[in-house]
């Protein structure tokens, strides 16, 4: 395959000039293009001719697809059950009531500025369609720094820093497979220039030492740093052991993968003032077509078109097609004439993730500390700790110091939802005290939101046998097929509806899609 | 060393609660803790008791000490020989004028809000000295994105993405290291358990499959992306081979281990607006001390104390004390009563980095290719590309092309220096087009800054022996210890007195040292 590769390059070069290359760029995957038809997106002009389409729920699918249908002349009405747009996208501010099912309201009391994204947190590089509704909208981003190598995270109760994770691991991996080059065991895979090559490149690569011994060169730390005049500095030079790293291993190697996931990869991004902004954006160009505190009771088909069924005081409206964007695990509630193939689809896959986060108003003591965003991981049941991104330098921030979803697979996530508000802050006091001894004291004016407890959403992410069972998990069965497929006039959408489940960019790609098959549909009839 | 580690650990844990394990994470360097005597600094108040001091240079040494001097209660009088303050922190923008040495002067002509940082790009989190004066003077500030797995270099003729390097490099090394514990090859360093504990480790590690054959997830890219509905995506499979990766190692291996280099780790920073906001922030606090166009000509010692000569019409100033923080290679043609060690070890150590930078103001096509700052590398003259950190999703950024500084050791970095303006232009064109095919046509209005042709600076830092040959170079010779020895009432400072050199830090930091002996001076003097 490498020499294909190489051939294939190399005969890209002879028969052409820069854009040869870049057609080899592409072809090599080192553009991360996106689907063909995915970007830019625009349903044809007049497409709608003034048609009726009713859009189910205001989170990014929906207000993606209403804005999408708007320009392309359809007639839109967008019916939500919450007295807020954005669905699972939710910004929590100072003054907002924070409802749980079951459990008493808070009403968050954090300063002017400041917020806790309930829900989605980041924004990778490669979310073109999001960073591309961002950018048209004008909405301001900044970088979420989801990797620092300052932060610290505990395992089997002891403290590590992400630097000596990370190069400690790389080190130790690099010693040993210089021993076993100098042994003479990969004789059979490497020919005698390459060994050298080898060689001399897990040297700088692993910082090994002559002897080929993984001696630490600064770059797991320094203590102290270094200073002025004589103040030489020191490499911390007590490192982590193969053995150290391998009894860690089974909680801490999630961790040190996780900025590796191609979703989790740098740079990575947030908008300016809390996640909701591009929702918000979004609302800002179909405001008007969108009716707020009105739950969905019923989807029925009349004749060729729908009649949905709406509170308050169920109303009725009716439309030539209906775009549902509503997770399956609320779908499946609601009085439909669905298939039975539909209905069992949605019943057998309305498991949703259950995912947990806290967050605290504080003084930035972390930035004290050198930790300018980034994560922190714990085995302790509040699992992932995130330093806020935004701010920097200032008086106070808000530490999300539980996002419990299990992350490690040390915590079931439904054990953190379990406890009590007030039993979760002490874990998370508890945890910070952990990483920052004397300061979990500063945390102040907590905030929990818990997805499955919360009213109109229940959960984070589908779970189900049609998605392989879970977030980027295995292979998608035919009821993953049967759930896309349209009730006639009735069409899906939602990230449960994408290969990018989980995320705003999965939510916003399946509005494209489902509104590629109304074109179709429409178009069809129009020829009928 | 592990298990002493290990046993210090327990040890801590058994005899004391939190506090405990907060001095255990300082032993162990995990706090990166500065030197003793480095934060907060503050001279005593009253140190100076209306003393005169005059500081020589406004770069950040100069303007630190003269900050700090002036809350100490001394009479302090800064002569700096440029019209502008900030020394090698220079910001270009538009409206600003480039002059070199031999060379056309030059216009800036980049739009409002965009500028050039010719000098440092960047501040590491661990800089708590820079990062605390700009918290102190509220100096606003954002990452500057250093690690990017969606950029892309050029090594050999052909295109890499960093997501590449980083992940088919450790993917082939996980690989081979577990052909070799498979093949018995480490039965001497793995015990049993460890020895399935780190073949499982490496599978996750290095995305190894079945019979432990690195098998690209999708951490290296995917082609195409994934989407909506039916569109899967597909992790790119043609991996580089550790042949291939050894072919490119000699100019690649720099590139790849990078950001892994302390100074360089992930988060770093930038302020809003260029880097030269801190060293403004400090001249406010001074302004009324610094005289602006006023070169040095003589440094001479004048009874217990000391009189500067400068310009512009040979002027003398006396005064008790001098801080003084010129570059070495500017020093050694000063005339002074420097004992002949000194000016020996100022002679032998005046050799500086050359270092060149070229910007264009762009549409930003990078961002539309899914590039968000990070760094490109390339073979060629031209080094290294620094794609903008500010601005996100906005229509134009400056496009740094060119920072030639012999980073890889494939190109001398006068090489790139002693062209003309048009041709280091042109070789940043060729180099951008290369990696952007179609795009060098949208790059405009030019400019380019060598260090060496800058008057008033003439290098970007010490590579003379003194320092070991280069920056964080190897050890420091007696020289450096004459260096810093003060002669008399004259004391030292600049970031070639630290061993953070070629970073503001280390010139702050110098600044605080030289201020610590100048206040042991003082006392002495009171005394005797």
């Amino acid at each position: 395959m490498s020499l294909t590769r190489r051939v294939f390059l190399e005969r890209l070069g002879a028969i052409g000039g820069f854009s040869a290359a870049y057609l080899g760029m592409e072809a090599l995957g080192l553009l991360n293009v996106p689907p063909a038809s995915a970007e830019p997106f625009e349903l044809p002009r007049g497409t709608g001719r003034g048609r009726k389409v009713i859009v189910l729920g205001a989170g990014i699918a929906g207000l993606v697809a209403a804005y999408e249908l708007g320009r392309a002349g359809w007639d839109v009405t967008v019916l939500e059950a919450r007295d807020r747009i954005g669905g699972r996208v939710w910004t929590v501010r100072g003054g907002d009531r924070v409802v749980q099912t079951g459990r008493p309201d808070q009403l968050c009391r954090f300063s002017d500025g400041l917020y806790l994204n309930a829900g989605p947190a980041r924004i990778p590089h490669h979310h073109h369609v999001i960073l591309g509704y961002a950018k048209r909208f004008g909405v301001a981003m900044e970088v979420m720094v989801n990797s620092n190598r300052a932060a610290r995270s505990e395992f089997g109760g002891r403290i590590y820093s992400n630097r000596q994770l990370t190069y400690d691991t790389r080190g130790r991996f690099s010693e040993l497979l210089a021993k076993a080059i100098d042994g003479g065991a990969l004789d059979g895979e490497l020919r005698g220039g390459e060994k050298e090559a080898m060689r001399q490149f897990l040297a700088f690569y692993g910082s090994l030492g002559n002897g080929g011994t993984y001696v630490p060169d600064g770059r797991s730390g320094f203590d102290p740093l270094p200073g002025g005049y004589r103040e030489t500095g020191r490499p911390v030079a007590r490192a982590l052991t193969a053995a150290d790293l391998m009894r860690i291993g089974p909680t801490a190697g999630f961790p040190i993968v996780f900025e590796d996931i191609f979703d989790m990869q740098a740079p990575m991004f947030q908008p300016v003032g809390g996640m909701d902004r591009i929702a918000h954006a979004l609302y800002e160009q179909v405001r008007s077509r969108v009716r707020l505190s009105s739950p969905i009771t019923a989807i029925r088909r009349r004749g060729d078109g729908v009649r949905i069924h709406h509170g308050p005081g169920d109303r009725a409206l009716d439309a030539d097609f209906c775009i549902c964007t509503l997770p399956l695990n609320l779908l499946g509630r609601l009085q439909t004439d669905f298939s039975p193939a539909k209905q069992a689809a949605i019943r057998e896959n309305s498991n949703y993730l259950a995912s947990t986060k806290v967050g605290f108003e504080s003084p930035r003591f972390w930035e004290e500390e050198g930790i300018f965003g980034g994560l922190a991981w714990t085995e302790r049941p509040n699992e992932n700790i995130f330093y806020p991104s935004d701010g920097w330098l200032s008086d106070k921030g808000v530490l999300v110091t539980a996002y419990a979803s299990g992350w490690t697979g040390q915590n079931h996530p439904a054990e953190f939802m379990a406890m009590s508000h007030e039993e979760r802050f002490r874990v998370c006091r508890e945890s910070v005290e952990a990483l920052h001894p004397g300061k979990a004291r500063l945390l102040g004016r907590p905030v929990t939101v818990s997805w499955p407890l919360t009213p109109w959403s229940e959960g984070v992410g589908p779970v189900g046998p049609a998605f392989g069972g879970g977030p980027q998990g295995g292979t998608r069965t035919a009821a993953y097929e049967e759930l896309l497929r349209p009730e006639g006039p009735i069409l899906f959408a939602g990230e449960h509806l994408s290969y990018v489940p989980f995320w705003q960019e999965g939510a916003a790609l399946s509005a494209h899609a489902a509104l590629r098959v109304l074109a179709e549909q429409a178009a069809a009839r129009r020829a009928a």
